[in-house]
């Protein structure tokens, strides 16, 4: 079974605005096992609206367009529609009554423009805003017809289109079943990753495996098509073990959960308290570990350090390593999370000093070089205070050297609570 | 004169990635004056890719494919071209010479794979990556294949192929001439701009406006078409005129430099310090302030204080403050910068305190509600320091909320360089 999706606006052919619509179709699509075959966009003018769906019509099995359905003289889908099904433009009498009922008010003839449907369409509400979706057939393909707004057009997916796309694809019988899996890769880069996984699918029956790159993590996902569920189900389970086994530790999670999202989730669990102290990152590892709601649970503060004077004065990080060693060093960020470990009383402290570039670096410390620091108390046998380190060498433009020194931070409180069953933090430092 | 934008990849139609090439490339075709009219998308299949290129051949004035270049077996777009023009596919020496400079070494069979370009076409250099764009003709019409690696692609744009198409629009000679400008405004929402700009292009010969949205800021772009490239300007001119009135204070600049790269410039040119106080902004302030290369000279440092304890410990905020007024009010925030100011002895010192969401939220301050304050040095006739405040009240998502407040808090910078001619900073509080 062929999808084609149809997005539609002059805003998105002047290049305005980056086309999420056709993504986030296009993975629903393939959640359901239904192929997209071709995606396009168009402007808002009738004659190519009308080209592009009866091409659609005319060689897909399935066609979901977007956009045009607002109440400017711009939005012309629901005219372009009905001259291509003979229907008559009519105002969806329950879209009217929940608009009036929204704002209180009568809707003028401009804000009823939008609230209009195919005489003879099924009706798709609209949860989030204003104008209907429908479903019609041209040519006996269904069309379905959308708001262009990202979040209404996702609203009114969620609140059911999906099941009826679902429904259409299994009236059609011939569809193969598929179990998936998606694996969470962080600190290898794609080709060493595609070379772990190298005729890892081979000769397997309907199986495939793709890869996605997320900097810095990437995605490697596995597919497994058949008749049966269980037989697919059977498959990926094989696979799934030996991938796992061929990616190591560098597989951090499965499923959408990001390395910040678990980072943050695990340290609420297990009553971790944290603080940090970033230098070349300027605030970037605060903001990912607040970016979750509740961060308070874990999160009290950090110390942005980005002059030398200022990891002395906030940190107490001695002006003999700053002398011998520099800013960018093993013994600097050592005395950087210790410091904040001492200074904001948490269980754990994360350093991050770096040269992000593109300008700074030298022949012993280039663009791209980093250290990183984790502080925490000691286990039995081990000193009051443990300081694991870990250093980047990765020349790459600013944003990049800086998006992936934060991660690694994160990685290596991820590690830290892998490593023990740490008792349950006390939230003080020891 | 139209263009046609395809992209080819498997992860396109699987709606793994977002397709960020057709926007870049309609926007630079925009800005060449070409009007793209029809943006495809289809897999790595080979008759799929053959039925598309022929089809936007037949239709445009020229078409720009990104996608199917690289050295794997599901690259297809070389041998694909190669039968639609009837040429071999031969290894453009060129390429490979670079190649092998690059990596020191003979490059292998699959390596090679993706140096190929159709015999006789005009070889575009990949200053980038490996695989080179190249330049065919089909059926009378200018085909450009380019990687789909959108830095790669990016990079042959700017390194010549934009001067090609612009030639190529040149040689056409019915292409009006466009004059345009981009106008950036932050603190209105949509509605309210477009108020503001209502009936601004009414009956100007040529003469359009749009608006795009990039939160937290939009931008207005007014577009005037002429033969007459001086007719065109100086009806710019005009408009641009009455525009900027229309839009007051809320228009903080125009063209490419965002808000946040504005006020680093204008921080290190007119050498000032800063430093930052953060509590729901967790550290996007200083995240932001040193996202720009240079960031030292005018950023030392700033203090996440996330909780009540940290605001008091780091910025002596007074526990009266905290116990009557809370930490999400004016006076916290005066106490944050004006504490940060003298903590970090910086000419400036940026405070942001407020509830993010989606939790916390109460009826006297619900969520989004968000107080931002600046403290600098008193000028003359004024107290010693001054400490301006500013209150949001924007119920929106955590993200946004937090956004927004970051932005909020540069604007202050922003709006306090341009009141006074202040002499530039010293570095220190007075």
């Amino acid at each position: 079974m062929y999808a084609e999706i149809l997005t539609i606006g002059d805003e998105l052919c002047r290049g305005e605005i980056v086309d999420t619509n056709s993504s986030s179709l296009a993975a629903r699509l393939w959640d359901l096992d239904v192929s997209v075959r071709w995606m396009t966009s168009c402007r808002d003018d009738a004659g190519d609206i009308q080209d592009a769906m009866r091409a659609a019509a005319g060689r897909a099995d399935l066609v979901v367009c977007s956009g045009g359905l607002g109440p400017t003289e711009d939005d012309l889908t629901v005219d372009v529609v009905c001259s291509l099904v003979g229907a008559e433009a009519a105002v969806d009498a329950h879209a009217r009554a929940r608009w009036e009922g929204r704002f209180g008010a009568s809707a003028s003839a401009l804000q009823l423009r939008q609230l209009r449907v195919p005489a003879g369409s099924r009706v798709w509400e609209n949860p989030v805003g204003a104008a209907p979706g429908f479903e019609v057939v041209l040519g006996g393909v269904p069309v379905f017809c959308l708001p262009g707004v990202p979040r209404e057009l996702l609203g009114i997916y969620e609140a059911g289109l999906g099941g009826r796309l679902a429904e259409l694809r299994d009236a059609r019988g011939d569809a193969p079943r598929i179990a998936r899996g998606i694996y969470r890769v962080f600190g290898r880069g794609e080709s060493q990753i595609s070379q772990a996984c190298r005729g890892l699918v081979d000769g397997v029956p309907g199986a495939s495996i793709h890869y996605q790159i997320k900097f810095p993590e990437t995605l490697v996902k596995l597919v497994v098509r058949d008749p049966d569920q269980a037989a697919a189900a059977a498959r990926l389970g094989l696979l799934d073990a030996e991938l796992r086994a061929r990616l190591g530790t560098a597989l951090y999670g499965d499923g959408e959960e990001t390395l910040p999202q678990r980072v943050a989730r695990r340290l609420r669990e297990r009553r971790f308290t944290i603080a940090t102290a970033e230098s070349c990152t300027g605030g970037m590892i605060g903001e990912l570990l607040t970016d979750p709601p509740g961060a308070s649970a874990y999160f009290q503060g950090g110390a942005v350090v980005y002059s030398n004077e200022e990891k002395q004065r906030q940190l107490g990080v001695s002006a003999q390593t700053l002398a011998n060693e520099g800013a960018v060093s093993e013994a600097c960020v050592r005395e950087m999370a210790s410091g904040a470990r001492r200074a904001f009383s948490t269980d754990l402290a994360l350093a991050a000093s770096g040269i992000a570039g593109p300008d700074g670096g030298t022949a012993d410390k280039p663009v791209g070089t980093v250290w990183l620091s984790l502080a925490r108390a000691g286990q039995a046998g081990e000193p009051a205070e443990v300081v694991e380190v870990k250093q980047l060498s990765w020349p790459g433009p600013r944003d990049l050297v800086r998006r992936l020194a934060a991660w690694w931070a994160l990685r290596l409180v991820d590690l830290a609570l892998d490593e023990r069953p740490l008792a349950s933090g006390a939230g003080g430092a020891s």
